[in-house]
Parts: C-alpha cells; structure tokens; sequence
C-alpha cells in the first residue's frame, strides 16, 4: 500500500485522506462494522431458552412463548441491517477524516451498540409503554447523530465531492423522517404500544420514496 | 487501491463492480464473515456451566448431563462452517453487487445469526419433537434464502462469467437437497426426533456426490 | 501483495517491516480491533432486562432500576472508545514489530477484554468502594501496559522515526496522567464511591491539554 | 488486486494460491481470527457478577469469590493468545490452501471456540479432576488437530518452501510437547486438580526450549 506524503493543508487541519492513510481508514470502517455484525449477532441472546422445561408446558408452548422475542428479533435485524447499509454507503463516501468524525462515529456506535437491549426490552415487554418508548428514543438518538455526522462531514468537506450533493440531498431527508416516525411514536406508545410499533415500517418500506418527494419539495 | 471511473451501464442499473469499489465489496463480504464468525463462536454459550453444584451431583455428572449441548455444539458447528464454506465460495463468483443482492444477502445473515438460538433448543430439547422440527425449520430457510440468492445473481449476471454455469449446476442442487432432507426430517421429527437428526448428517456425508449426480442426470 | 525479501537486520533481531509482513501486521492491527470492537459490544449484555417483571413493578421502574447499568455502559463505552482510538492512532505509527511487541499487545488486550466485567460491577455495585476500585485498578494497569508497550517500541525503533517524538512527548504524559487519575480514585473510593467516579471525567476533557502543558514543562 | 489466471496444476488438485485468490485466503484468515477473538473476548462472561449482593456479604467478597474465575480467564487469555500467535505464523507460511486445509482449520476452530466453556467449568471447579481433566482434553484435542493440519500442509506442498523445514523441525515438536504436558495432567488430576494445573506453564515458559532441543536431538 503506497503511502504518499502528508498534503500541508491536511496537517494543518489535523485531516488524514483515505488513500494516504488505507490501513487507518479501514479500521475505522472495520471497527464500524465489526460493531454492527457483533450487535447484529448478540441479538439472538435475547430470544429466551429456559433450562428446563417450566411443569406442565411443552417444548411447542416455549417457542411459542418465545413469538415476542422472535418478532423483536425480526425487527431488530432488519433495523440494524437497514442502518447498517446507510452507514456502509456512506462511509464510502467519506475521503477524509478527523478527529471529530471518529468521536461522532464512536457516539453513534454507542447508540448502535445499545440495540440488543432495547430490543430485549421490545421482546418482553412490547405490550408495554415503557418498552416501545425506550425503543424509540434509541432509535431517535441514532438518526439524529448520524444526521450530525453527516452534515459535519459535509461541511468539511470530508466527503468525494461528486457525492456531496446527494448526501445533502437524500441522506438528510431519510434521517429526519426515521427521527420523525420514531419521535411520533412516543407519544402514541403512551395509548397503544401495538400502534406504535405497527408505525414503524412505514419508514423501511416508503421512506426511501417519501425522502426522494420531500427532497424533490425542497429544490 | 486504485478507483476506476463507474461504468455507465452500471451507474444506470446502480450496480458495483467488486474492483471498482473494493472497500465497499470487501465490507460486505467482512460483515458476512463477522456474523457467521460471531454466531458460530456464540455456540458456546449454549452449552450450561451451572454457578454451583446442584446437591448430590459432582462435576462428572455436571459434564455429562451436558452431553446433549455439547452435541448440538458439534452439529451447529459443522453445520455452519459448511454454510460458511459455500457462502465463501458463492461469494468469491460474485463480480458486481446490487441493492437486492445486498439486501437477500442480510435476509439470508438473519437465519444465519438464529442458529445459536435453535442450537440452544436442540441441545436442552433435542429428544422432543418441537425442538428439532424448529432447527430443521430454520436450515430450510436457509438453504432456500441461499438459493434465491445463487438464482438472482445469476439471473442479473453478478456472477463471474466462467463461474456461472458451475454454480448453476451444482450450488442449486446442493441447495435444494439440503432444503429437501431438512424438509422431510420435519414429518419423521413428529415420530422420532432422534430419527430425524440422523438423518441431516446425510447432507453432510453425500451432499456433494448426490448433487453432482443430480446435475448430471438433468443434463 | 508484493512481499519483498526480508531484510538481513531485520531477521537477526526477527524484527518484521508492516510492508514486507502485510498480512501479518493487518491480522494483529484487525485481531486487536476486533477484541476492541467485541469487549464495547459485549457491554451491552451487562445492562439487566428479568425475564418477567418483579411483582409490583413496571417496565418503566424496570428501566429505572437499570439507570446504573447504563451510565456504567456509557462510561465504558467512552473509555474503550478512547482507548481505541489511542490504541489506533499508536499503531498507525508503528512501522516494525516483533515477538516482545506482540506479547505486550496480548497483555494489552487482557485487560481490555476484562472491562465488560469490571463495568458489570460499576453498575450493579458503583455506590459500594469494592466495586469502584476493582475498575480503577484495571484502568491502572490498562495504561501502564500501554506506556510499556509504548517506550519498548520508541527504545527498540519500532516506530516510524517522524513520529517517534510525538509517541514520546505525548503519548507518554497521557498514560501517566491516566494511570495517576485512576490511582489516586482508589483512595478516594474509600471514602466516597461517588466522588471517585466523578474524577475519571478529568483525564477525557482535560487530559489532552494538561498531558500537552505537562510535556512542555518537560522540555 | 490483480487475479492471475490460475495455474493448470493449481486447478487439477483444487488448489489455490494466496496471491491469485487474495480476498478468499484473507477471508480464510480473518474468518479464523475473528474466532479467535471472539472466543478470547467471550471469557468475560464466564467471570461471574451475581445481580444483587447475596445476604451478608460485600461486594470485596463478592470480587474475591470470583478469584477462580479471574484466574481461569488469566490462563485461558494467555493459552488462546499463545495458539493464536501459533496460528498466525502457520497461516503465513501457507502459500496455498485446498478443501482439506479449510476443514481442518475448520475442526481446529470448533475446538477453539469451546475454550470458554472449559474455562467456564475450570473458573467453578478447578478445585474438582474432572473440570481440569476436561480442561486437558481440549487442549490435547488442539494441539493435535493443529498438528494434523501443519504435517498436511507441509506433505501436500501448500507450505512456502523455505519455511516447510522450519515448520517441520520446530512446530511438530512443540505440538507434541503441548499435547504431551496435558495428557500427563490428566491421569494427575486424578489425584491433585491444582498439581495437574500447575503443569500447564511449563508449556509456556520453557515449550520453545526443549521443542529446540528435541529437534536438535532429532537432526
């Protein structure tokens, strides 16, 4: 891997570029995505298999007991596979960074990281306010610190110039409307928990769509 | 890593050619390693040390009353290394990506990332029938998600020219007798789930030498 | 990868270049971020969720009662990413590595890994001495290693002579701070759990710019 | 990454080279690392954190009770540390790989990631023969796999040539050693647990001198 010279601006900015710095750049990416595949992964502990066979109950009855943290599962994995591909997009558009963008990243895998218990949370006891709520606050935490990261990024011009624009254009719209469904869900979570989850597919299976009409609105 | 311009074709189709964005396609392939690694080494989890003696027993008994754990331990190894091995190579044919690729391989990484979970229910239920019909349930999915995989990467030439006619083939046959033996040890599991188990480790043994004589007979 | 032969002082001292050696330093770099990357994912699981709620509780006093897990989940998180980063920016500046290196490395990790279980005793036990202690004591020792690992490789030119310098003048007053902060919490904790948390936030908003004015002094 | 035609020889045998199939022998070797440091940053949770202080005790009692746990993590750290450097300079002599390899290395992994439940069962009963005769097993179960992978390797040509007598006149002894100082523990733990223990270090501590010898002996 060629290493050329620090540029002087660079130094000065405290900026590393990514092609000078390959080994650096890509265990920041590798780190990233070592925490989401490990968060990902440690979801499937929070399905629950007692040790024994709870008097009078079948092995069929335990899965079946199991259908909340399956579901919670389910959407836990799709969620963090969702964010996941976000990420992974753009971080490929990322050319520069610095310390500022490693600290935000490291905030928004703070959030990350967290999912295994919320959805825990989700699993049992997602007929409950409390459990949808928290949910939803993590979920409102990560749009908007992957929001910040992005917009940070923007302004420094971290980010390949040719993607800039589309950055500004659709990654911020999808970010605001996650944090917006998410944030409406609070409330509703107050009245009816299943209500409240029930909103959230809307922003995997339209948000794509509605972030492109929003985006079309603004120019 | 030099970054050649995207070529029009694929900007139109939003597809990626493994060399022109080699962190990103390297990122892939790393997440799907990490969850297959992480979930093979979660195994161990499954597999119960009791915090203190249980009154009367000593710790040979301990070892031995995990006898069931440790053979699921085996089973779900060998079963997902074999998994790991054919994503391995499915992947190494893979030449561009798309966003459907992506997201059948993240479905395909969610049954992945279950087995632990299904591991856990054989190891502590294996000698029930709702136990093993839930494991086998799960490989189903698999090597179905797997297949659906192999076909639309073929289908949308993602694969390696020279390799496409191997994994035709080979890889559908391989699949769909895995998804097959899996299939009917479900009806045998409400019998004898013992019978059952006994049955998978067909695929392991035969798997390729049956395929390949599929493969010949239908052409 | 082009793998040029080695150099004949190099093998005397069975040093290896990271140019020559490509692979082999990119697994220790990859090994040791994916300890990193796993011991602040496995953080998560220190954050209790029951099984069933305590009669007379709910979900939300469920969550409350998890307050000092999750504060010792953020305080850890921020700690290992820190250290990360320190550990990253390190080893972007070695440019040889040997035998010694690699088990100090190893020893390192150690105590990285041993953070999730500290962390599980700062946020069940955070108000009791025992608890806050066993945490600092680990963080003595993480930064201790850490400053030898540092000042065998400045001694044995392992790293690249441009940043040699900076290693020393800054690298060095860091740890020491580090380490002095934490030792001087242990007798703190004696008397107040509390106020011996509250002096590790020092080292992270301060640290940088007492450890730069320390060096100066020195100079 | 460059991709050489393959070598008609390579193709007949089902062999592949390092450098023609970069991204599938570093997938080999992450995939094997990523095991390695799961396993080794799962031996955490085998330390146990009780939720709620049992009655009458203190949280220093807690921690003190934990001392066997600390100390099977200490020498399950140090032996998964040890193999891993072991692996690690195997896999950079490999120049080649084949299906056989790939399910050795696979079978050598299984014993791997079984170490935190030996650790788990030593950490509770290292005072009892049989949790340190289990122990034993497994370590013998790797070293000779890890044997078996090594003289295959070497047999088939897959090893550089200039490092197969390196690995042939040094590895195989230290294999045997490992392999021998555990199965002699065994028969010992029948008697005294902690003499059997006690053992294990000289592996470590004095394994590369008398390996030396005995293959000095040998020449």
């Amino acid at each position: 891997m060629a290493k050329r010279a620090k540029h002087p601006e660079d130094v000065r900015l405290g900026r590393r570029h990514r092609d000078e710095w390959g080994i650096e750049f890509s265990r920041i990416v590798a780190f990233s995505d070592g925490v989401f595949a490990i968060a990902i992964t440690l979801l499937v502990l929070t399905i629950e298999v007692p040790d024994s066979l709870p008097k009078g109950t079948t092995v069929g009855e335990l899965i079946s007991d199991a259908r909340g943290d399956l579901l919670a599962y389910a959407i836990s994995f799709a969620v963090l596979g969702k964010l996941w591909l976000a990420h992974h997009r753009f971080f490929s558009a990322v050319e520069r960074f610095d310390g500022v963008l490693m600290g935000l990243n490291l905030l928004y895998l703070g959030w990350i990281a967290l999912v295994p218990y919320t959805s825990d949370l989700l699993g049992d006891y997602g007929d409950k306010s409390a459990g949808v709520i928290m949910y939803a606050i993590i979920m409102v935490a990560v749009s908007l610190t992957f929001q910040v990261q992005i917009a940070y990024s923007s302004r420094q011009n971290l980010i390949r110039p040719e993607l800039r624009e589309v950055e500004r254009r659709y990654a911020a719209p999808t970010n605001f409307l996650i944090a917006g469904v998410f944030l409406l869900s609070i409330p509703v979570a107050l009245f009816s928990p299943l209500a409240a989850i029930l909103m959230w597919p809307v922003v995997f299976l339209a948000g794509r769509r509605i972030a492109v009409r929003l985006a079309e609105l603004r120019s």
